[in-house]
């Protein structure tokens, strides 16, 4: 029987290990995809106690305490942080093989020299013991980033956001790790959604020029996405219920966004013109600044009216839309080239039975721009667990070239979060340990070098051009 | 070489064997899902002939002899006992990997006390053997039931029924295993069926009221919930071919019942808005009466039109609905939310692909109600076998909280079924004791302990909050 | 640590070994679907190099060296043979995982007496070693089919094809592979396509015979479906982007036609209507000359315009459509057995996440026509690797007989592809001893060799009902 999470942690050969101790476990980490608050590591921010950091705003571990049947006091309510965290130890008790437990375990020892397992009878040492921990200089947010081995953060914001904390960053020449702004114009997309006006007030002011129509709302739009790219942003996202394709003409389109600025209703078909010819837009615009586009689907945010309208989104009621787009992102991935406007793209879906139709579908959209110009993004959300980084690095391995993958992120808000690095990566090694003793690829160790540094870390590096890093 | 099935079947690691002996193999049962007539029970049937037992009404082992090219008349025709369990152990042959393999011996070991690998030779030897100990009183109804240590049986009941059966069990002293009804409204419910108004007025008459609007089918409705109530009934179920979700107004409602009832063409619209409206009414009156609600849904039904005329439903020709209805089922459960009538559920698809999904979604309306309240149910019917059972509790554990898993049920006919419990407990420990013993969850006896014995009965009594068992 | 693709290459237990080596390795080949260029074995095809072995047509390798980010003028274009061996060299070895990987390696053991692993440092030694194997006599077309226990083979051709080449192979006694054609008319049903009326016109050149409406054309593909069935066809197959059910009557159906033929525009619901019509006239037939009806489905042709207009069809922008059309397959397959039509089927998606519904499907089509007589066809494509091979297996065993299963087919324009019977016998055996050793199934050789043996070879035979083979 192994240690629990001890050195062999979720690598099951000798080569697995081998792999892991020589080639990954040291390589430094790009967090390319993150929600971390660039104000946070601007202000070096510091915690009080364990409740702060890991309960604060992990949506994940307040779903996880509700199906426990904890009351929502102690979940996002009123009750104390000791409180709270007592009742995330009592869940976390049955969780058994959920990745919390892991990586709550993982936490514990690598960020806080704790080797206990947390239960409702040891939960008081361990806050007291967590507490003491975070007094001290090493874990405050900059240095939890430095330590963790990162060298680049892309964190993840709106085109109206002047970006002023990354600008103290950049300037602050005692901190070297880049921290660079990533633009996700999710709002100036959603024509369908209640303060869409306001929102367009507001990218009109951040651009300094009045957006009346579609042309001028490009334009605006144009400004912004130059200012991130002087404050070294290399990166969109995107984030869809769905994936759309459904053409219209520039006049229809410009029509469209009249009629929302008008307030008047738009209808389901005229949405989905809208968003169309809105990526289209800014497909091309990526394209000439040499960013990467990220799209991320399938996720039907805000299910449960009754919590949204008490403590709003990203709390926990977010879910797999369950049905494939693999048709129209075909299509939409085809639009873009025949638009002369494919940017190097990174495709995440959260229905993890998408994974195959990404596989097929990136593999229609390569070309010599890129050594794998089309990604198939790292295992998300609900699918980032074993299981879920499993089923997509053997779908992109049977489709595609896994050792052009460009790995892991975290999408995360927590500065602890960078464990979930070393799990990515003890599976990758355990993957490929487990086919090299099988005879599945040959026990040549300059190959596997190149494969396990380049998912780890080299790959993402070349992929996005990063620099100084 | 493992022995077949032997004392470690489906048992692969020390710790998988030590969880099932200390903790799983002798927890009693909870059936609280089967197709049993309670009327077998009350009469404490006997059996003939081990074809009787089997391949009386088991549709499952119909379509396998299908499948190996056996003709009609041995399946559900005018062929005599012994040929058609001919045919069945012919069949059974080449079903490598098939369940109905393992329960088969599983069966012929637990409880027909025969090691025997069931084959075309020894059919007749297995045959004699079998009815010899048919003849024994422990091979009733009742002794089978009491042997498999049930504790508790819910059956599947029209609210038209009188459960006379129910009732003479429940009178009957000397028999102390709880039969419960459970209330299966789909008759009243599926409005586009032909017979609808034959339903209705043999709904009427059981409730001794007339049905003349849809007001009085819900006060009907109500009638004989209180009688299944009062019966015991703690469980409702519903089956769909695929989830709705189509409000609209009382009015509309209205209208569409008097259609119906005029014998009036509906539409397909229609029939989605009067099926909403009569999931809400009864998720309503479920949660006043603290039911849990079962929802079934993602199978197509009688899809051989041929043999459908033939030898009618529920013989064989049912299939997977493989498109995802987690859109209408986030929307449902939120509908149900906000009209304060989301009571206890669990949900089970036919379809596997959406074990991700659905665990998803139940994660978004689980609250302080219950410990899992809304619950993601055991792999059903197609996926009733190991894989299928893997893929379930390993979507769960990823997403929620296995250890509060409610478990198993059998969904069956038979008698002998409950060794299917057995097969679900085995492969439960086999997934922890692999976790365990590779170092991914602490070999912590008192917590596995928990675990293995919530899962495997605790759970379930403590969710239907059944008493007495 | 096991040896790079050595003798017990797959085969991860001492029984699975037993069973490759007793009794699949030795088993002759039916290769019931490829796409081999019939001319090539009539006039005994020799190749130059090795690039125009492996990479003259593959556009599996195609795709794989775009990921790589190789120009396309080392994939389909000008550059020559020898540099575009390099730039696969290149590509192969980052592609860790990918059969790719596999069967290159496999057909250098197998073909080319070759034992290196190809990377960029050897790729000049591997291309002078194979080049000087190619010119030995062995290495013909004929020769390599010979060799590779080949005893039959299908090929896919047009109604409308001569069939010239298959008639001198059948006329040439020295060559003793049967090499039948299969009837494919995608062309005569795609009444949407660009050129319709200009195929309609050779088809009715071939026919002899006007075509000038729908009953006409009717009689146009029964004639040449009789000269099909005169040459030795016996099967069928069809493509399509998806499973299409949409009933139309008689009248409706000719004129569909009739503005197919006018070069009207036809609306996307006539086309399934068409489409839906063609299908059950075609089964008809099918079941009256007993043959067999493949259904290739799910697989969305063309995906990237800009290629597609350079380099035309079949050059690697397919992708998977990943939308199930378990609803409409169920729906057809009735149609066609209430037509009394239904023949014997294989059923294949390029979705695998429909295995499971498609399992369930055809288990509501089984009868005793034939042993298995609709059957689930062997992983395909985009799943033709280790884990679609086992997803597809252990779906089919779950709900159906895998020991009936009539197994693999090569599906490829390579005379070196037969090497993928090795690759899926091995993953086959290694499925079955894993199971056996874990005591699932009994250690009975006797049974073990009728599973073995029937899945390789001999369950092809009977379903097809092959003759001197």
């Amino acid at each position: 029987m192994k240690e629990f999470i001890g050195e062999d942690f979720l690598l099951n050969s000798e080569t697995a290990i081998k792999l892991y101790e020589s080639f990954a476990k040291n390589m430094p980490i790009i967090d390319y995809h993150c929600h971390i608050d660039a104000k946070e590591i601007a202000c070096d921010m510091r915690f009080e106690n364990i409740t702060q950091v890991w309960l604060g705003a992990d949506h994940y571990k307040w779903r996880l305490m509700r199906t426990a049947g904890v009351e929502e006091k102690y979940i996002t309510g009123d009750a104390s942080d000791r409180e709270k965290f007592q009742k995330w130890a009592e869940t976390l008790e049955m969780a058994i093989g959920n990745p919390l437990y892991h990586w709550t375990h993982l936490e514990l020892k690598r960020y806080f020299d704790c080797d206990m397992v947390l239960n409702s009878d040891n939960a008081e040492a361990i806050w007291q013991h967590c507490n003491e921990m975070l007094k001290k200089p090493e874990m405050s947010a900059r240095n939890l980033v430095i330590n963790s081995g990162v060298k680049l953060i892309c964190t993840t914001d709106d085109p109206a956001d002047d970006l002023r904390w990354h600008k103290a960053i950049r300037e602050d020449e005692s901190f070297n790790v880049q921290v660079l702004p990533a633009w996700r114009p999710d709002n100036a997309m959603n024509i369908e959604k209640q303060g869409y006006v306001d929102y367009i007030n507001k990218l009109s002011e951040a651009a300094d020029m009045a957006i009346a129509d579609y042309e001028s709302l490009k334009a605006a739009l144009r400004v912004r996405m130059q200012y991130f790219a002087d404050m070294g942003c290399v990166a969109s996202d995107h984030g869809f219920e769905y994936i759309m394709y459904e053409p219209a003409s520039d006049e229809e389109v410009a029509e469209i966004f009249n009629k929302a600025l008008m307030g008047e209703k738009i209808s389901h078909n005229e949405v989905l013109k809208f968003k169309t010819a809105f990526m289209l837009f800014v497909a091309k615009e990526y394209k000439k600044l040499g960013w990467v586009m990220q799209l991320h689907y399938s996720c039907k945010r805000n299910n449960n009216t009754k919590m949204f309208e008490k403590i709003g989104p990203d709390t926990g009621f977010d879910v797999i839309n369950g049905n494939s787009q693999s048709w129209e992102l075909a299509d939409l991935l085809n639009a873009f080239e025949m638009n002369a406007s494919l940017p190097k793209t990174i495709v995440y879906s959260l229905n993890p039975n998408d994974n195959e139709a990404i596989d097929s579908i990136i593999g229609s959209f390569q070309n010599s721009e890129a050594v794998g110009k089309i990604q198939h993004g790292s295992a998300w959300w609900f699918n980032d667990n074993r299981d879920g980084m499993i089923r997509h690095m053997k779908s992109l391995a049977n489709q595609g070239i896994l050792g052009n993958f460009i790995g892991m992120l975290t999408d995360s808000r927590s500065f602890l979060s960078y464990s979930r690095h070393e799990y990515f990566r003890r599976i990758l090694c355990d993957i490929v340990g487990e086919w090299v003793e099988a005879g599945e690829y040959p026990y040549d160790m300059a190959s596997l070098e190149r494969i396990i540094k380049g998912v780890s870390y080299n790959n993402v590096v070349r992929y996005f051009g990063f620099e100084n890093v």
